[in-house]
C-alpha cells in the first residue's frame, strides 16, 4: 500500500569505530580470561549525536568495551553488543553470519513485542561484533554487525525532513533543551537515546518511552490511530561553548500497515569493509605499537599459552616475579639465565670475576666474538647487556666480583683482607636481595661461601654441576625457618641418623632434611685451581651438557617453586616416576645425576650431613656468630680448619678412607 | 795458579730470540702432539755470527724448531736444546732448575770426555727451554738456559783480542775466506760453529775438529804442550754486497792446568729475564695475534682437551668437518645450532620462511629485540648472521623458503605450482650437499618431503619435536645404498616382519631397519595448521625443553658419526644402559624419547613400517621415478592419496582405528 508519491525513509548504517584501546584490552581478555573459551561475550559500545554534519554516524569501541558497568561517555548513547572472538581465522571465516544476525534480529524483535524494549530503548541498540586476534602478529580481523529490521513494505515520508528550526520557534527549542536536561537528570544520564516528545506552542514535553500511555493520555494525537508518527532525529552539540540543537532534524512518516505477524522480519546490518564490499576487516597494529611493550606481551602470551589449555593449575606468577641470583655467567650460567627468560623470569643477577675469551661464545650462548676484544669484557657485566638486548623488559644486573674461597688466603696484605671483606659483605647482600641462588661456578671451592650464606638465610639453592658427560643439578636442603627454635633449627641432624635405619632410607624425606652439594664430600673444599692442568682449567664437557643442566637446573627450580611447600617439598626420588606427582609440572627432586653417555637421568635424595663443611649447624652456628672473621679463618687456613671444626678429622681417624667414595672430588661425578 | 797481570777470558751468554712463530708452533704442537705429555722434547735453534756489532748474541728459535731435520738458515749456525713444556704454571715454577741445568751440563762434559764433541761439535751448543703455554690467554712463560761450564780456575788471555785484520794480511784473510768456503762445502753445509785453523804468512788452512790429529800432525804448534792456545772468533758478514769476515776477532789464551777430574765443572747459564734479576720471561700473544685465527684456535682447543684426557679414541674430525642442514630456526633450530658451535663444526645452513617475532628471542637463542623490528628479519637469514657473530670462522648460510607440504595444495595457479617446483629443487639441492639432515620444524607435515628426500639420498636424518614436557629426538632408518641391488635396497620391508616375531624384537637392529618419523603413523601427513587455535600455533612447551632435545638431537649426531657403522649402527636400546657401549661417547640410540615431568629418558626402538607414508619403498620409488610430478600429486591431494599409495587405507579397513594409538598427531607425543 505505499504510495508512489511519497520519498521513503532511508536508515543510515552506523560506522564502526574501533579504538586501538579496544583492541588492546580484547588482547588482555583473551590472554588473561577468555584464553580458549569462544562463547559470546557481552560488550559494550557508544554513539554520539552531536557531531559535525558530514561525519558518519560511529559506533564506538574502546577499552571500556568489555566492562558493562563502564559509564558511558558524556553526552553519549550506550550500545549493547555480542562480542564472538574465534580462536583461529578459520572459524573467523567460517562464522556463520546469517545466523548470527538472524539471533540478533530476532532478540530485537522479541524486544519489541514483549515491550522490553520500552522499557530499556537500549536493547534496540544492538550490534554485534566477529573478531580474531592473531596475537602472534598483532594483526586483528573483525565484522561488525548493527542489526535493522527490513519491515516487508517501506515506511513513507509524509513530510521532512526539515531542521528543527524551520519548525520550533526559538522558544520551544529553548523548551525543549531545558525538558531533555530535565529528564537525563532525573534518570542520572548525559544523553537518552529514545525519548518521547510532545508540544504545542507554548511547551515541550519529554518523556521517556515507558511511560508512553501516561505521557499521551488524554493528549491530542496528531495522526489519528497512529497511522503517521512525527520523529525528532535529536542532535545536540556544542559549537564554540554555545549549547545547539536547531540542527536536530524532524519529519513525518506514515506508519506501516502491518498485521501482527509473530515473525521476526529479516534483517541486515554486516558492515561493508574498506573496500565497499562485504567483507570482514583487518587492522595491524603491529606497527604502532611501541615495540618494547609488544615484546613484553609476546614473551607473556607464550607463556599463558601455557595455562589455557596444558596446565591450568600453573601458577606463573610465582616463577615471573622470582628473583634469580646466578654465581657463576659461564657455560652454566648463560644457559641457565636462557631458560630463566623462557619462562618469563624477569629479575636476573649475574656474579663473576672472569672476562670473556676467545673459546666462549661457541658455548656460553650470551656472548659473541666482539665480546672477547680487547681482552675480553667481563662476562657479568656483558651476560646482563645480553639479557637485555633479548628482552628489553627484564631487570638484569652484573657484578664483575670474586668470591672468596676456603684454601685462597686473604690475609697476605691489607688490601686483600678488605676486598675479601667487601667481597663477602656484596655476596651477602645479593643473597639477601634475590629468592634463589644458583650455583654454577666452574670450582668446587667456589661453591662453598655462597652455600653456607644462603643456607643461613634459607634461601632456595640450585646447584649445577658438569663433568665430562654427566652432571649434577641439585637443590639444597632448605634448613627450617630460625624463628621456630633453636631445638627445632635443624632437626636434620638428629633425625637423619633414625632415619637412616630401616627401609624407608630415603623415602618422603622433606626438603630441610636434605643434604646439600658439600653434604657427600669427606674432604673440605680447598684450593683446587692452583695446580690444574688445561684440560681441568677448562671445564670440559661435552658440547651438550651445559645445556641440558643448565636447563633443568632452571626447571627444577620452576617445579619446587609449584609446590605448595617449595623448598620443604618432600624429595621425589627414581622411584617416584610411577606415582601420582606433587604438582602440576611433576616430580620435585633433590638432585637429577645425568649421564649423557647413555642418555639416562637418576633422581637420588640424600639426607643433610652432620659434618658437613657447608651446611652443617657448626658452620652455621660460627658464621652466624662470628661472621666475617669465622670466614676469613677458612680462606686463610688449609681445609683441616673446617674438617677440625665439623668433626671431619675424627671421622677420617675412625674411618678408612677407602671405603668412602669421594663423589664430588675435583667437579667430577 | 792464576798470574794476576793477565786478563781473564769471559763469555758472552747467549740472548734468547724467540719467535711468534716458534709460540704458534708449540700451541700446535701442545693440542696436537704432546697435549698432557710432559716428557722432554728435542728442539732446536740457531745464531748467526754476521750480526752488527753491539747486537748481542741471539740464539733464534721460530717454528721450524720443533723439526729436527728442518734445515739451519743459511751462514747461520745450529743449536740442539731440550724443551720442558710443563701443564701448569706452577709446576714451570716449581721446576728443579738446578737440576735440569746440572744434568745438561754434565751431558756437555761427557760429551767433551768421550770425544763425541770433537766429533759432532753442535753437542756443545745445548740450551734448555722450560716453558708454560697459558693457551687459554695466549700468555707464554719461559726461561732460557745457555749452560756454560765454570772451570775452577779462570782462563788468562795471553795476547788480544784484536780484530782480525789486525793480525792477518789481506791474503791470508782472503785465504781464510776460500779455506772456510771450502770446508764448508765439502760439509754441505754454509756455516761452521766451530773449525780448526793453521797458517803462516803464506797459506792458511782449516778443517774440522774431528781431524785434529791428522791437521795439525807434523805442525809447529805454536805453544808447547798447549799450555796456550789462539782463537778465532770467526764472524761472517756481508756487508753493502760485500764478503767481510776482517772484524772477526782473534786472541791467544793460557790454557788452564786442569787435573782430569771425572766430575763435572758446575755450570751457569739460565738467562737473566728483562728486569735483570733471574726469573721467568712472559709473552702475551693475545694482543698480536689475529683475534679471528685467536679465536678459532680457542675453539679448537677446548675439543682437542676432550681428547687428551677423556676421550683419546674420539675421531673429532668427523664430527668438525660434517655439514648440517638444519630445516627449521626456530626454538629446536636455534638451540641445535648452538650444540653444533660447541662441538666445532662449522658448515651450518639454515632453512626456515618466518620471520622474527617480538616473543622468539626469549626462547630462541639466536635472535635479540633489535631482529624483531619492523615486521622481524627472516629467520633463516638473521640465524646464520648469527652464528657468524658468534664465531666468525664458521660458514653458515640462510635459506629463506618454504618446504611444501602435503595438504597444502600448489597448483591454485601457474605461479605457485612453479615456486613449489622451485622449492623442491633447492631443498632437493640442499639435502644433496649436506651431511646430515635436522628435521627442527614446529608441523608434522612439513617434515614429510625433507624426510622423502633425505631417504631417497640416504642421509643420516636427525629428528626432534616437542610436546608441552615431552620431547623425541631420533634418527631416521637409513636405507641401504642403492648400489647393492634392487633386492637388497629395502631389506627391512621383509626381514621386519620376520623380526617381530620372538623375543629379538627390538635387539640388535641395524640402522637400515629402523623406522623413520612417519612410520608410527596411520595416517598420512596433511593440513595440520589449517585450523589450529594459539596455542597449536605456537609451539607451547615448557622453556626448557627445546634446549634439551636440541642439545640431545647434536649429542645423538654426534654418537652416531662416532660409529664406524655410522648411520647403519645397531640402535641402542633403554635396556644397553647396562651394556658396553658400542662408541666412546656411549649408546646410538634409534630414539630418545623425553619425559621432562618425571626427568626421565627412554630409548625406544622401532622398525620401518612398510606402509609407511614417507619412507617405504612404494613412496621413494614413486619419488624417484616420477620426481616433482609425484611431489605435487601429494601437495594437492588429501591425505587418502599417500593412504591409498602405501596401502594405508586397505590397513585402515583392516584394522579397528581404535586399537592403534596414533602417536605423534600434532606434534604431542
Amino acid at each position: 500500500m505505499g504510495d508512489p508519491g511519497l520519498f521513503k525513509l532511508q536508515f543510515a548504517p552506523f560506522s564502526s569505530a574501533l579504538d586501538v584501546g579496544f583492541w588492546h584490552e580484547l588482547t588482555q581478555k583473551k590472554l588473561n580470561e577468555y584464553r580458549l573459551d569462544e562463547a559470546p561475550k557481552d560488550i559494550k559500545g557508544y554513539y554520539y549525536n552531536g557531531d559535525s554534519a558530514g561525519l558518519p554516524a560511529r559506533l564506538t569501541l574502546e577499552f571500556s568495551a568489555f566492562d558493562m558497568s563502564a559509564p558511558t561517555p558524556a553526552h553519549c548513547c550506550p550500545a549493547v553488543g555480542t562480542l564472538y572472538n574465534t580462536n583461529t581465522l578459520e572459524s573467523f571465516k567460517t562464522a556463520d553470519k546469517k545466523l548470527l544476525l538472524e539471533q540478533a534480529a530476532n532478540e530485537i524483535w522479541e524486544s519489541i513485542k514483549s515491550g522490553a524494549a520500552l522499557e530499556n530503548p537500549v536493547l534496540l541498540n544492538k550490534f554485534l561484533l566477529l573478531t580474531f586476534a592473531d596475537l602472534k602478529k598483532y594483526h586483528f580481523y573483525y565484522w561488525f554487525c548493527y542489526p535493522a529490521l527490513c519491515l516487508p513494505e517501506s515506511i513513507p515520508l509524509i513530510q521532512g525532513p526539515v531542521g528543527l528550526d524551520q519548525r520550533f520557534s526559538s522558544k520551544q527549542i529553548q523548551a525543549l533543551e531545558r525538558a531533555y536536561d530535565d529528564l537525563c537528570q532525573t534518570e542520572g544520564v548525559t544523553a537518552l537515546p529514545y525519548f518521547l516528545i510532545k508540544y504545542d506552542d507554548n511547551m515541550v514535553r519529554v518523556s521517556l518511552l515507558k511511560h508512553y500511555s501516561d505521557f499521551f493520555q488524554g493528549q491530542r494525537i496528531k495522526s489519528s490511530s497512529f497511522q503517521s508518527v512525527e520523529v525528532l532525529c535529536f542532535r545536540d552539540r556544542t559549537m564554540q561553548g554555545a549549547r545547539d540543537i536547531a540542527h536536530s532534524i524532524i519529519f513525518e512518516v506514515k506508519l506501516p500497515e502491518m498485521a501482527f505477524s509473530p515473525d521476526c522480519p529479516k534483517a541486515v546490518g554486516w558492515e561493508k569493509n574498506q573496500k565497499g564490499g562485504m567483507g570482514p576487516r583487518m587492522v595491524n597494529l603491529s606497527e604502532c605499537m611501541d615495540p618494547k611493550r609488544l615484546a613484553e606481551s609476546s614473551v607473556d602470551l607464550n607463556l599463558k599459552l601455557m595455562c589455557w589449555r596444558l596446565v591450568p593449575t600453573l601458577d606463573l606468577e610465582k616463577v615471573v616475579s622470582v628473583k634469580c641470583l646466578l654465581l657463576g655467567a659461564g657455560t652454566l650460567g648463560c644457559n641457565v639465565a636462557r631458560t630463566l627468560m623462557g619462562w618469563g623470569v624477569r629479575h636476573v643477577t649475574f656474579v663473576d670475576n672472569a672476562k670473556i675469551s676467545y673459546s666462549n661464545p661457541v658455548r656460553q650462548p650470551l656472548y659473541e666474538f666482539e665480546d672477547c676484544l680487547g681482552g675480553g669484557k667481563p662476562k657479568a657485566l656483558a651476560a646482563a647487556d645480553r639479557l637485555q638486548k633479548i628482552f628489553p623488559g627484564v631487570n638484569a644486573r652484573g657484578f664483575n666480583m670474586s668470591i672468596p674461597m676456603p684454601g685462597h688466603p686473604v690475609n697476605f696484605s691489607n688490601i686483600t683482607l678488605e676486598q675479601a671483606r667487601k667481597d663477602v659483605e656484596q655476596l651477602e647482600q645479593l643473597i639477601e636481595s634475590h629468592d634463589v641462588i644458583f650455583l654454577l661456578m666452574d670450582t668446587r671451592e667456589s661453591r662453598w661461601l655462597p652455600a653456607v650464606i644462603a643456607a643461613s638465610k634459607r634461601k632456595l639453592v640450585i646447584n649445577a654441576a658438569l663433568g665430562f658427560d654427566t652432571f649434577v643439578v641439585m637443590r639444597h636442603g632448605l634448613k627450617k625457618p630460625k624463628q621456630q627454635g633453636a631445638g627445632d633449627l635443624c632437626p636434620n641432624h638428629s633425625v637423619a641418623s633414625a632415619d637412616l635405619l630401616g627401609s624407608s632410607l630415603f623415602a618422603n624425606i622433606p626438603g630441610y632434611k636434605l643434604g646439600c652439594y658439600f653434604c657427600n664430600d669427606v674432604v673440605a673444599p680447598g684450593d683446587s685451581t692452583r695446580d690444574r692442568t688445561l684440560d681441568q682449567q677448562c671445564t670440559v664437557s661435552r658440547p651438550g651438557l651445559a645445556m641440558i643442566a643448565g636447563a633443568l637446573a632452571v626447571e627444577l627450580m620452576v617445579s619446587v617453586l609449584q609446590h605448595p611447600e617449595g623448598g620443604y617439598a618432600i624429595a621425589s626420588s627414581s622411584d617416584d616416576r610411577m606415582n601420582e606427582p606433587p604438582t602440576s609440572l611433576g616430580l620435585v627432586p633433590h638432585q637429577i645425576r645425568g649421564f649423557l653417555s647413555r642418555f639416562d637421568n637418576v633422581l637420588p635424595v640424600s639426607l643433610a650431613f652432620d659434618k658437613c663443611t657447608a651446611c652443617s649447624s657448626k658452620v652455621l652456628d660460627q658464621y652466624e656468630r662470628e661472621g666475617f672473621n669465622f670466614l676469613a679463618k677458612v680462606f686463610n687456613s688449609s681445609q683441616s680448619f673446617l674438617e677440625d671444626l665439623t668433626g671431619l678429622t675424627l671421622l677420617h681417624q675412625e674411618t678408612q678412607a677407602a671405603e668412602i667414595w669421594d663423589m664430588s672430588d675435583d667437579e667430577t661425578i
